[in-house]
């Protein structure tokens, strides 16, 4: 692995966010797409956006991926919850690995900077998760939010399972945080089928610093998560 | 691995739950032991204890694994709810292990029949995964119930981190079923660090085999656990 020193971003080096919304909402089961499914009342990428642009956090833009034909929706949708956050809508590509790289487009020219990218399906992200990801991709790099399996976790092949020590295994999540002209290195090389998020992406070309993510930090994929989503957003416990 | 092939199980054989429930409470913050707070009114334990003594799955005996100085809280709990439900307590070690051994104890001199293992803060296990676990164990000889990472999955040591396959991975929960005289061997073993459930005290004897589990089927350890439950349960569309 290739692993040059980080130079630590200054402090006010800009922050950026790419909110990556690919869903068509077919797993779901619903009507639409899971990231405009209602959560208390609003739209699932709403409340992402919201988290993202908490004054404190210092994000200078705060940028969509979206599939082109949802874009009359989701302007509908911001229509119609009177949203005022400024944001950036940007075409989403054939995957996941294509809709980064056209956030990542959007911020081309820009030579300096963190940016983050986020699922826009996981709309319960606490602000202090997202600041202490930028700022270890300030000081590192690369960094990513990830937390400890709660469960024990096997390995399976075609010759059965075994037990891996899961005190050496991390769940990730997003926010995932790079300086900005290394993951524009990364999103340069060719698109791998092994690519599963942006750490996969980069980790070729610098170390990944993992960082502790929230167990309540989940990604809407499924009927039930909606509904968990909902009960944790309400809880006054939390 | 040593691996005999397993002689599936008669389908009148026997089957046993031991449901282990360790828990002091110092982890959930609580003033109580995890097992039995409340949820949507009556304690996890007994939510759980209503799972196994479903008519369909015909569980001869459930033995509930507490420790000792809880007993009387338990009856008390019993009392209160009105259980009629016949169970039989038996008392905890000083480690997962060492309960599940006491309350396989509890079933020795038998020499047919299958038991399942369940964390007694799995409240929501469906009936058909256990109903699953049992008839693959009685095929089989061992078979637990796994899920798929919902998110990547990293390995990290001193070096760093690096992404695994995630396809190839699974998070086990309970319940784990076994052959009841291949578990009684394997607990005559000694308990080893390793040990995290009693898949991994069984699979040096005999193949594990792997049962979908249900993402519903969470264990209780932390206070948002217990506001995820309550909303599941109270779900009409789940």
């Amino acid at each position: 692995m290739n692993s040059p020193a980080a130079s630590p971003a200054p402090s006010n080096s800009p922050r950026f966010a790419i909110l990556v919304a690919g869903g068509s909402g077919t797993r779901m089961g619903a009507g639409r797409p899971k990231q405009f499914l209602e959560l208390l009342g609003e739209p699932v990428l709403l409340h992402t956006l919201r988290r993202f642009t908490e004054a404190a956090l210092r994000v200078q833009e705060c940028i969509v991926v979206l599939p082109q034909d949802q874009f009359a929706i989701w302007q509908e949708l911001c229509d119609q919850h009177r949203v005022t956050i400024p944001h950036t809508v940007v075409a989403g590509g054939h995957s996941r690995w294509a809709s980064v790289r056209n956030g990542l487009i959007h911020l081309q020219g820009l030579t300096t900077g963190t940016v983050a990218v986020h699922d826009g399906v996981r709309p319960l992200v606490p602000a202090s998760v997202i600041e202490a990801t930028f700022a270890a991709a300030e000081e590192h790099g690369a960094a990513i939010a990830a937390v400890a399996p709660k469960d024990s976790v096997r390995s399976v092949s075609q010759q059965g399972s075994f037990a891996l020590d899961r005190s050496r295994l991390r769940l990730v999540q997003t926010p995932q945080c790079f300086e900005l002209t290394l993951l524009q290195r990364a999103y340069q090389l060719p698109e791998l089928s092994t690519f599963t998020d942006d750490a996969s992406v980069v980790e070729d070309l610098h170390p990944i610093q993992l960082v502790p993510g929230d167990y309540r930090n989940l990604k809407i994929t499924t009927p039930e998560d909606l509904v968990v989503a909902e009960a944790l957003l309400r809880s006054p416990a939390l």
